[in-house]
């Protein structure tokens, strides 16, 4: 990022023009404990320049005020107590437009300390910050599509582009001879402590499926009772799909619809499926590969394999994939290993070997969530495209959902 | 009420005042499942005009919004489907603006058919409606108090009315011979159908308290270590405080405060206790016994006591009380039996001898909920004073306590 | 009871003769919360004479085991701890040997005061215990009955008598004028505090069944769609039915038979309905009513309507009823008002008019239980013939259905 | 194994001796859904034997009893219904004895089956039949432990061997320099399906201690506040710690005494700490690298890195552990990597590269299991010595700690 002052200007303006035309009650309503409000959202970013920028680095600091830095702290132990997060949506004051007023006094302050060459720590903790926004831009689209799926009258956040036609569709496997690669962030750009050291790891040769995984595929996995049949299910999965009665992805309608940001869809057959927790693709790909007894196994690829797979398809891989600037808020076939779906692999969550988090309160931003998570890979269509990389490790539980979360098949050699 | 026009106009009206001044995200937010979202209140009440007084008998009547019908029933399966009750708080749209506007043309089709002289059938079920509408009017206070509980900025619903002098306060008891004496609704004016047929009963010599139980009686109970002493509660009791970790009423906070829709207060000690259940009421009867134990044992009256010693008070005795039309928002003692808080009683909510639910679907008014619950008597300071009489029976189970609930101490001659 | 000492060896031994037969596995299970161990029930009856008898009233007395204190005490909170109820079936040591070492040691020591004339106050307490003994015994065969139900292999408890034979049914109702009754125990023998005092009330008049409802009466309503049905139930009811999933009283399986003590039987159709809640017998009453329009509304009756009846029927009424002495372990319809099956009243349970409870830890017999739970009356075919009388109080809450619970209808006259 | 038929006869004695001086009630219970009673461990071997060998090997074969096909089947899918794992405590019959019998029985055809030189397919099944016998054999003393921990009378499995001296403990590090190394089951003896395929993978040189944690250290951590801090805690261990008020491992009581299957001791401060989750262990490695600032920070060993450092200790490195034989049932600190304490290692439990389960309904034995687990190394004091191996994969999620778990620190050189 080349310019600090215009990245903040920009990045800040993004989060801004995603909340547009939402009501307060939009903004305000927390659909599950896993999800926050937009308004936390918008409060929660601005809280992060706050603490970590302004506090430190921005002379005469004074708070905003000094309850938000209770309200709108996530997690952050080191920086003090956290308001529960189940209980966000419960705070009804300060409203929206005071909310607003908060991002408006912390930018202006902002724009002093970025302007000209803030010195390197700081412009580092801008990066992060701007990094942090543009996850938590994702995330507004993710639990706003979560609150309105739960309205009986399928609300539209945004009317569905006129343009969006689907392009030709990749078909058929990459393959990769292996060997001892190298995988983790390389250098200078700006990348989070989860994803370094670069370092070593063998790699047996493998395949990665060209397509992720569509929804025609799908139906054909549900049709087949696929949802019904122990055979596919790790054991843990085979729990949850009885216990939460699950029988298609989430947001999925009556008659092949969906509810999308943009209402409810009939999606293109060869459209990725989505909103798949990692136990429906670890149980996919074994069905898939019972369906295809002469050809090898299929298999979730592990991140080291997708991450190789990416870093050999050049540095302008991403730029191929469907990311949030196009507009379309449903994911499309697309021939990039990037963007659409953010896809599931094989590989849990881990340090990688040699692993330091970061010193101080942000050590806290990946290292202690590396337990019972897996990781995920690409980016989706909601993520915006400066923010994804080959090496970038998305992360969540085994059973999540309502994140924009598919799959891409993977095999042996 | 002797003119339906009016009375309609003023009723509908309060409700309204209520809401003045709330943000849509105050108005939107559910704090929890037995609590309803302030908005859903407002769209709720009209609902009920709509569905059981237009729909039947305005000519030409049309649905302002055909899914409302199920958006907005509470609990009528006479009627068809209900939106789940907890889910209430994550319907967004429609907004506030819309829902006001639903009343509003509600308003102008009611207006037209209350004019003049409805038949009775009509007339009838406007009375019910707006009687309907008071008993909300209470539950926007009750869980709009819940909700900005739930805020560690504990915030101001209204400001505290500058002349909130407390008046003096009874002392002693009031006795009452008993015998064979008549409960239940009697005369010519509205009453639920849960308070009739009027019926006889043997009551057994008693006297009952001129003053509620106080906060100074209560925080006496509460040093005295009454929340961790098993003499004093229900074994049902016993497991409730224990399971939950209550150690005083709801809303109250440190050093005596409390927390009210006037924010934050040190209020006084003759004031009545308030936001406790049952259980509580139940334990602190037994303990109060055992402090004076040359006195006869207290307890709690039952609701024909209580209703026997209303009636026998004068048909001029609610008009004492504390209501909502003074304006202060938390109890006052005062030396009417009605008024300030609920008091509950020792009779669990069943029928009486006799009892017939009204026709219709407004038969699952009163009767579905004769089961597990416990009566309180008298109204709050939330109550409006012409919704109370001394035949009125609230119900609640016996945990509840975000109802403005006390109790006023019996006991045997 | 003439002569304590053979009440007592008489009694002691039928608590034994229900556990003969049993493996220390049947005696050591606890299959639910509310249920216990057979071998619980053996060693806590035995730790009540210990406890509340011999410890206060024999010279020189020391406990069998001082740990058994803790370990078998139910819930008297005045006399010390209690291990945890769901835990009771977790204590394999002692043993069921030794706990059958216990009732040997402690009846011993009961035999030497017993024996002669033992002075009131432990005559009193004998005479409590073993009444208290009784109820456990009831309890031995619901709680072993739910045990065996649990397993697949559908044990069997007892060989059913081959003389099992269902006599004349009979039909119609039985009538009561009302007015000014008196309920409650009177007379010299023993009754629990709960029975008492004796009081007045006013009954309307009443006519109740002379049968109690049927298992073909339950099938009618189980087939007519009865569970899935909105209009029988009471909300509290509709919401347990359907979080539950009940479709039918417990016990019953395919093809119309049922699970009992005696196995897997075709039971008469005849037979009164058991196992059901009172959710359940509260949603037939309504049910019934609409199937006889003509009628006037059935409903269950009052427990003083029941009471008043009973004791109507003259003091040898109990004595036409089955009994666990008769051997049959399932219900059977017979012409008395007593036995067969515990039958449901209107009523909530709660403090008679000036009811005291029992001074000492005694008190917390009955009296920390009266919220939360219906009354039952009557007696079943498991309880001994000489523990029942019309003034007879049992209480649980309105979801059980382990009990041998069925019901009798009732109507205004 | 040279001679099936031997080892058959020996392994099986020793899950008898394992359970003799039990009585019937301390061979039924369940204290809670992860255990198993001791009487489903002794039917569940014998029912794998009967299902796998028998059922499609032995001429003639008739079950012993039908029903035990679905009663004693633990989780395999393929083989038909299983009995739900919670409530195999509430199954009290077949009895103690019946399951004995029936392991008679199943032996008696085995003996048969496996005297002589039985096919290559038999003796694999048997192999792998014994092998799941040893994990049960373990299982049987971690579920028994349990409950007897449930009794406050903290009854004693065996009396504690006279001889049980803690030898000489080791100090310091062992080094490896890492590299390109293979890792998983090389040669021709048994392995279970999941140390397969053999595989290379890259390890960066490091460090391993000697010793495992002992409870000396571990008590410092509990007395430095370790379970009060959250510097040290994953984000879920601590929402864990906290939800569950942990604050000691399992089976910790008063003054530093430890409840074992020798009853309450008082543990020498050398021997390992056990009974600790994988969060608690991921907690302790990061308190005890801030206690060691000068040091390279400490973690939990990968279980490649486990693998390697105990296979370049030599194929008789397991002899000197702590295992079963010893007849010592809580851990003892020794000079072996093996033994005494299952190791939590960093690894979750995943496939190896190219992982392909068994064939069959065996298949299920350890595949479906490849998700939100921890892998453990090296084996206890409860695993038979000849049931270990460096290869040897066993795992649990993060929050078990009924097992005998401990751990030994790595770091990077």
């Amino acid at each position: 990022m080349s310019d600090p002052a215009a990245d903040y200007r920009h990045i800040r303006a993004q989060t801004l023009a995603l909340a547009a035309g939402l009501s307060e009650a939009d903004c305000q309503v927390q659909s599950m404990p896993d999800a926050s409000p937009v308004k936390w959202h918008l409060a929660h970013t601005t809280w992060f320049f706050e603490t970590f920028v302004l506090e430190r680095h921005a002379a005469g600091f004074r708070p905003f005020d000094a309850a938000f830095r209770v309200l709108f702290n996530s997690y952050y132990q080191g920086v003090g107590e956290q308001h529960p997060r189940p209980q966000r949506g419960l705070v009804t004051r300060p409203g929206l437009a005071e909310v607003l007023a908060y991002r408006r006094a912390v930018d202006e302050q902002m724009a002093a300390l970025v302007e000209g060459a803030p010195p390197p720590a700081v412009a580092e903790l801008v990066t992060l910050g701007l990094n942090h926004e543009q996850q938590h831009q994702e995330l507004i689209l993710t639990d706003l599509l979560h609150l309105l799926s739960c309205n009986p009258l399928a609300p539209v956040y945004r009317p569905r582009p006129a343009a969006a036609v689907q392009g030709e569709v990749a078909a058929g496997w990459h393959g990769f001879e292996g060997g001892l690669v190298e995988t983790g962030h390389a250098g200078m750009g700006f990348a989070f402590d989860n994803e370094t050291p670069r370092h070593r790891q063998w790699l047996q040769p493998f395949e990665i499926a060209r397509a992720c995984v569509s929804r025609a595929e799908w139906a054909a996995f549900a049709a087949d009772g696929g949802y019904r049949d122990h055979r596919w299910w790790a054991s843990a999965g085979w729990d949850w799909v009885r216990r939460e009665a699950i029988t298609a992805p989430l947001h999925e309608r009556a008659q092949g619809h969906a509810f999308t940001l943009h209402g409810l869809l009939d999606l293109p057959a060869q459209a990725p499926a989505t909103h798949i927790s990692w136990f429906e693709a670890d149980a996919f790909v074994r069905w898939w590969s019972a369906q295809h007894p002469r050809q090898p196994a299929a298999r979730l690829p592990t991140e080291a394999e997708w991450e190789h797979a990416a870093g050999q398809a050049g540095s302008d891989a991403a730029a191929e994939g469907q990311f949030v600037e196009g507009g379309l808020l449903h994911p499309q076939a697309t021939a990039s290993l990037f963007g659409s779906v953010w896809q599931w692999t094989a590989s849990p969550y881990t340090p990688y070997p040699g692993f330091r988090p970061w010193a101080g309160a942000v050590g806290e931003y990946n290292a202690k969530f590396m337990v019972n998570q897996m990781v995920l890979r690409g980016g989706s269509f909601a993520t915006p495209r400066s923010h994804i990389r080959a090496s970038y490790r998305n992360f969540f539980p085994t059973e999540a959902r309502w994140q924009f979360t598919g799959l891409r098949l993977a095999r042996d050699l």
